[in-house]
């Protein structure tokens, strides 16, 4: 099932795709996409629901992150073996754990907004996994079963915050529209294997990045294993689980984003977003 | 005005402390000390209510963090001159920053749980900075109004999963029970500067950190104005701004913190803490 939130910014509401595509409104079983709503179980009851039950959202409503109450977003450095070559560094022996700040978050489809002082705004396509299950000193093989569903990230970073101003990469991942996710929350039914999925990005129409999660080098059960050793997972984090090779820091000359740039995004079974790129505004 | 919450955990309620250090429940008035509650003006607002008029909560409960709803914690690493040079590592030309998941969040005097696999848990004793105000792009002359008040923290920390787990600080940093914040958020107007406050540690007795918050390199306004040059700060924000020396990693040999041990710590005007040191526990 893919579960979604429509409307304006902070005053979204609940959804879910029917098979036609139509929006379905499910504020009449769940406030909102969050806490304990993720828990797998609970996922299942509402994909449960007869789609054509639940009120038809007409046009194309603005959609939002598909999931609420995000408690803490994860990022994984340097996961991709493609990625880890452009940018020149050694193999991690563990993962690499970064977080971006909460205020970051934004929808699918909302500008991504250059921050002031920056000359350096870059892309990185990835795979999120949305957390549905409380979640502390899980072993490899049953880490995945904490997972509500997956979504398209663009761990949006800025390059010169994040690496040249005195540490750590927190500075540079944790901009106002750093973080959109979505368009949908993908249960796991729906997405075989999360290591067998095709990346890509396009910036102005130009293909930019094609990856697969196949060339991840931690894979996202040995990923949530990981963390649990160190911090316990609640429902609503999301981990952004690494880029693959095509961002523009890697480039020669490096590539930055600017206004008026569109980036498209997206994973194979998760949906695509659009982003157009602004200049920060006061007025924002 | 000293705000608090007392309760079981996940339960606490709102209250403040009166002249005779009574506790006065504040449920009436706010369903609890978060988000909007915590401006400058709305807790000035709070603070002109008559404690008498308030419901006085008999007998010594437990008290959780002062403050719900936390978005980020922010740490700054390596902010005071005495620490900086006991870890050896060369002096900062800007603010080293990073955060705690906030499921690491505890109450002042909740048992520090040393996690699995854990042999290098160490404390840091902290001013922290809670946030009452949205606040983007301040500059240093303004960043104080962000201030919803003050708290002690300690920043507990595991310093192999902290710097020999292939990075960053989050990991060390993030464990539950590794972030005891109160017994008070203490509203500005109580506290001179930021910028002259005693801190002191003991473990079991023996005196092991003491400093002054005028031995920071980095101001508590100049790190407001910092981070919100690079996201939005948000009420309810903490920022753990920096240990002096005396952590057990700087000791020679290390001491690190063991089951039955006792850290007391404080800062002047803000309270003290008390935890017991436990091991990890599955039923915990």
């Amino acid at each position: 099932m893919k579960f979604l939130r429509y409307g304006p910014k902070g005053r979204e509401k609940p959804a879910l795709l029917d098979p036609e595509g139509h929006i379905r409104d499910l504020s009449n079983h769940v406030v909102d996409l969050r806490g304990d709503v993720l828990h797998p179980d609970r996922l299942r009851q509402l994909a449960g629901i007869r789609p054509e039950t639940l009120p038809l959202v007409e046009g194309t409503p603005r959609l939002g992150p598909p999931v609420a109450g995000v408690g803490t977003i994860f990022g994984i450095g340097l996961n991709y073996r493609s990625h880890a070559l452009e940018t020149g560094a050694k193999p991690q022996s563990e993962p690499l754990v970064f977080s971006k700040a909460v205020t970051a978050l934004s929808g699918p489809n909302d500008p991504i907004v250059i921050p002031r002082n920056s000359t350096k705004t870059d892309w990185e396509c990835e795979l999120c996994v949305i957390i549905g299950a409380k979640t502390q000193y899980v072993d490899e093989l049953h880490a995945l079963n904490a997972v509500a569903g997956y979504a398209v990230i663009n761990d949006v970073s800025e390059r010169e915050f994040q690496k040249e101003r005195g540490g750590q990469f927190i500075k540079g991942k944790s901009c106002d529209s750093f973080a959109p996710i979505g368009p949908w929350l993908v249960t796991t039914d729906e997405i075989g294997s999360p290591q067998d999925l095709d990346l890509w990005l396009k910036v102005n129409g130009s293909q930019r990045q094609t990856g697969n999660t196949s060339d991840m080098i931690f894979s996202v059960a040995f990923l949530i294993s990981h963390l649990s050793q160190f911090l316990t997972l609640m429902p609503g984090d999301v981990i952004a689980t690494g880029t693959p090779s095509g961002v523009g820091m890697g480039c020669t000359p490096p590539v930055y984003l600017k206004p008026g740039d569109v980036v498209e995004l997206g994973v194979e079974g998760l949906g695509k977003q659009r982003q157009e790129v602004v200049a920060w505004a006061a007025s924002a």
